[in-house]
């Protein structure tokens, strides 16, 4: 389709010179490094549910390729080419241009050049769809091989991304927002925008962590992906949660919320022996990176979540699901 | 996300031996045969865009992964996996149900089994994303390799799937068909909805094809595609096109326009040298598959397709455009 081709080529074709064959035939073509395997990873996004229509766009086009590459971050992989599906209901070339100028400068920062992929006219939304495909080798970094005893640990900082949608959305819904609401919004915002896939973290675990998967869903959903992959228990302690520092802390029911349940995070959560402790804060002052021990992995099944007065708390956030009628919970 | 997991689980999770992790983790990840390379396509299917909202799932399912099998086939690509993202305004489990039937029958006939992707919910359309993945040596079939002396070739029949669109829009449109026009529908609908992808052809084609590519855009455009990779021209000649046998005579500018540019047609159009004519006659026979000789490679640059009176056609299809205002030009 020659509308297509050219579109693809003005504003997504640059020099990939670790792929055999780039955008412009009926398939791209790669060669793995003898030995490894391939991860393989794809996600959707869409307007008005996985993002807002007047998102900037160099943001969006960042955040489209960043998600995937965190998955390919918990898989400890070696990020070599992405494919990129777009479907937009209008042509707009300021809008290309903007987007591909975000998505190419992720791609290049993590050498993972864009290789093939269609856009298409959509008749009400943008779609995105981003394929990335990355390098691995045994053994693999898995969500089932937490083992009762690991430290359970996680990336960066939490609850920024979900405060920041939560303020968004108030605003988007025509609250006017107070002063500091809005220095809030200011403060965590990129958290939202702009993640960063923690390529480097995932590739340093590999020899160290039995378990990784990164916070798209939020923590407490996303952990119980790896406690009944692995037949595993595990506690957390609310105290211990790196919680972002620009949320404010007269609210401890959103702040629960927002830590335990936000999703968007694209931090990595993972388990990992005692013996590695040494190691992993050798691991966060080198990248660097904060990593923070924040439970561990028990004999048995289900998560505990402890306050600080060591008291269960029995309503744990549920994280986030597509198919509920609302697009997101209101915190 | 607990409601996605749960329905890819639900209607798209087999065994999958082939690869070593499928649905279920951050990525899929697949081991390449030894020497072996990757071919890799994705393509985005639209509601009302690439297929209508009422169109029976089953051949919807089969559809979307047959498109991107047909993309593996002009590589000689062995398929070895897919990907799924999908998009729907609400869950409706009997839709899904169909939908996944028609995906995974595909799937197992060409030995592809889906190892990853996600679903989602979306505000107004239906959305799917497949990625496919397969094996290829060197030399790879390329659009890029036709030369001069070359014969065209082209499989299966033309002509059939654009026709039946058609006649499904001017329906659309609230138009009453005529009992003939009903019959012809009948006839020719099965290749709009249910395509077959050519992957055996493909394989067979590796030692004989210089340049592949397969007819989604139709037959002037994407041998266009093939002509400016190769940096070659060509002269098809209309008389030699294996036109579909239901489509009626008594319009030749319909029928020219659906044979020559109706696309959705995902029959492969290749050259080879003339020395191959017996060895490709004897593939035809075997597979069985219909493989017409329609013309061939030149020196120099441009397509001339010759009427039966040897007169060239001024003014020829252009093929689908995505960023065309209309959903589809009508013949």
């Amino acid at each position: 389709m020659s509308g297509e081709f050219d579109l693809i080529r003005q504003f997504f074709t640059r020099p990939a010179a670790s792929v055999d064959i780039a955008v412009g035939d009926d398939c791209a073509i790669l060669t793995p490094t003898a030995g490894t395997s391939l991860a393989v990873s794809k996600d959707l996004l869409l307007e008005e549910r996985h993002f807002f229509s007047d998102v900037d766009p160099e943001s969006l086009g960042h955040k489209s390729l960043a998600v995937n590459l965190s998955d390919l971050a918990a898989m400890g992989a070696t990020p070599r080419g992405c494919l990129l599906g777009i479907a937009l209901p209008r042509y707009d070339a300021d809008w290309l241009a903007a987007f591909s100028r975000g998505f190419n400068r992720l791609a290049d920062k993590y050498q993972c050049p864009l290789i093939g992929g269609d856009t298409t006219r959509s008749e009400h939304d943008i779609v995105i769809s981003v394929t990335v495909l990355g390098e691995v080798t045994q053994p693999f970094l898995l969500r089932s091989r937490a083992q009762p005893g690991d430290d359970i640990w996680v990336s960066g900082t939490l609850g920024a991304a979900d405060w920041a949608l939560s303020l968004l959305l108030r605003q988007k819904a025509g609250e006017i927002l107070n002063e500091r609401e809005i220095q809030t919004l200011q403060a965590t915002r990129h958290a939202l925008e702009w993640p960063e896939p923690r390529v480097a973290l995932g590739l340093a675990l590999r020899p160290l962590a039995h378990a990784v998967i990164d916070l798209s869903d939020g923590l407490v959903q996303d952990l119980k992906h790896i406690l009944h992959a692995s037949g595993v228990a595990a506690v957390l302690y609310e105290s211990l949660m790196p919680v972002n520092l620009s949320l404010p802390d007269d609210d401890p029911q959103q702040l629960r919320q927002s830590v335990l349940g936000g999703g968007d995070v694209y931090e990595l959560c993972f388990t990992a022996p005692q013996t590695a402790r040494a190691a992993l804060q050798a691991i966060a002052a080198s990248l660097p990176v904060t990593l923070t021990r924040i439970g561990e992995v028990h004999v048995g099944q289900g998560l505990r979540v402890l306050d600080a007065a060591q008291q269960d708390i029995s309503a744990l956030p549920a994280g986030f699901d597509h198919f509920r009628p609302a697009r997101r919970r209101k915190p």
